[in-house]
């Protein structure tokens, strides 16, 4: 997933550690064989192999750190507080009171920092797969690694499909799936049988939140991937910009059995929330959820907002 | 802008022309030191010089043709229609009754292409400085140049600024600027002292739109950009998603001294449209009026949404 190219001319910011000749190195990640993204690294912080994949942390001269898995991007400094305040604004000022939070992925701990951000959430659990993913970002992630610090995170290295085998019923209000791609170690993540089980240990009353891959993606089968979701109850479809995950536009599935996505926020609760986000607030929550016809089409008899 | 490299065992499709060696082609436009994206490409089909700049026609693997200016994206086959219904259908559905539009920029035809479908449109007068575009989206982007060849379409080769200047007072019910970037050619439709002329061109019911760059652009002060606008009456930001041009999310002004962007939408006008159109609904309509955080700090007091 690497490019490097030794030039004597650069017009690039120097990469650290180069004397007189400039090293010109650019972390590029080709989605498909059609269009690629390229971000220019100042240093590559660590490269481990773990026993499920492997995870880069890389030093970029625009984007802060980031973080790789199997060369796909999953965190960056600059842009990640899209991808977690969606994740988990929506669920948290929609349920009437979230107590019991479990997330499962998103090792980084960004999903984590913005859950407890609401003060009624009394656990928030995480269940990543892992190790080297959640030691890495407490190393070198700072801004996200903040959340699995959290003294009222619980974090715990298990593969998601077996710790929600294990969880009793009902006992989560809200489950957040902040998976990788459907490729890989994520792949369990995206079925059906596992979204009957989530459904189990939820509330009948809880929410549940998944990652959905780009609208613009046609190498997935979004219909396939969003209806599994159904085995929740009513499936919606959400959207937001995120200029380093492919095609710069990402979606979320939001599922339950009781409760609407956009219907009634707890405005008290969201006000005092969006003193802190970047990105979210209670239009863009609504606005979200408006989908470009393109998608519309390919999520028709699937989401209720298609 | 090129970046080509010679490979023996290449996963891309093949480019053509090549015989057991592939041509591993690939556009990579860097929006600055820090980002780039890139796109397989088939085949160069044309390259100008013009008066003005240097234009590029290419057939991608991906987004099918596309047209770069400087070497910067303007065009691509796969994702027009979302920067094209935009920039049309949100002053055309929410005007009560658009019968002359002036189309500055533009000379691909994608921007006529959807003007033209809303029949009280009498005459859409379209404005490019540079024949080169014109004569090369006629030649290979038919998908666009349709627009160019409408009976309703009226092309004229002019500067813009000189073009607005000469035009009567109140001539135009809705004046759109589909300019290249604020740098080259482009630059003077960006100044307040051209929105002052578009103005006075403008019926008082009249509506200006104007392409503003992405939000995520920290290399433009965009509330200038913006704030520009308001010698036409108030000003409103809204947004969407373009893979292809920097940070996969673009924005676009609305100004009028009279309309209001969203308040009232004629939905019996825009039924019929949503029809033929891609991205375009009246949710994303409204939808898209919804500013994230950071871009409603960087345009706070000088756009009536932030």
């Amino acid at each position: 997933m690497y490019h490097s190219q030794r030039i004597l001319n650069s017009s690039s910011p120097a990469t650290e550690g180069g004397e007189g000749i400039v090293l010109d190195l650019w972390y590029q990640e080709r989605h498909n064989d059609e269009i690629s993204l390229g971000l220019h690294v100042k240093k590559v912080l660590a490269t481990k192999q773990s026993p499920f994949q492997r995870v880069d942390v890389m030093e970029t001269s625009g984007f802060g750190r980031i973080l790789t898995l199997d060369g796909l991007m999953m965190v960056t400094e600059r842009d990640e507080f899209v991808y977690h305040e969606m994740i988990a604004h929506v669920p948290c000022l929609v349920h009437k009171k979230p107590e019991r939070v479990l997330v499962i992925g998103g090792g980084d701990g960004g999903t984590l920092r913005e859950v407890l951000r609401h003060d009624s959430v009394k656990e928030a659990v995480l269940c990543e797969i892992d190790p080297e993913v959640v030691s890495l970002s407490r190393q070198y992630l700072p801004f996200t690694a903040v959340g699995l610090n959290h003294p009222r995170a619980k974090v715990n290295i298990a593969d998601g499909v077996e710790f929600v085998k294990n969880s009793a019923d009902h006992s989560f209000d809200i489950v957040i799936v902040d998976s990788t791609d459907p490729i890989g170690p994520g792949v369990g993540l995206f079925s059906g049988a596992f979204y009957k089980e989530v459904r189990r240990i939820l509330k009948p009353d809880g929410i549940v939140m998944a990652q959905c891959e780009s609208p613009w993606e046609n190498g997935i089968d979004l219909a396939k991937v969003y209806g599994n979701l159904r085995e929740v109850g009513q499936v919606w479809a959400f959207s937001g910009s995120i200029p380093t995950y492919p095609f710069g536009f990402w979606s979320w599935a939001f599922a339950s059995a009781t409760a609407h996505p956009y219907e009634v926020i707890d405005m008290e609760r969201a006000r005092a929330i969006e003193k802190s986000t970047r990105y979210y607030n209670t239009e863009i929550h609504r606005g979200s959820f408006a989908l470009p016809n393109f998608l519309k089409q390919r999520l028709k008899g699937v989401v209720s907002n298609a």
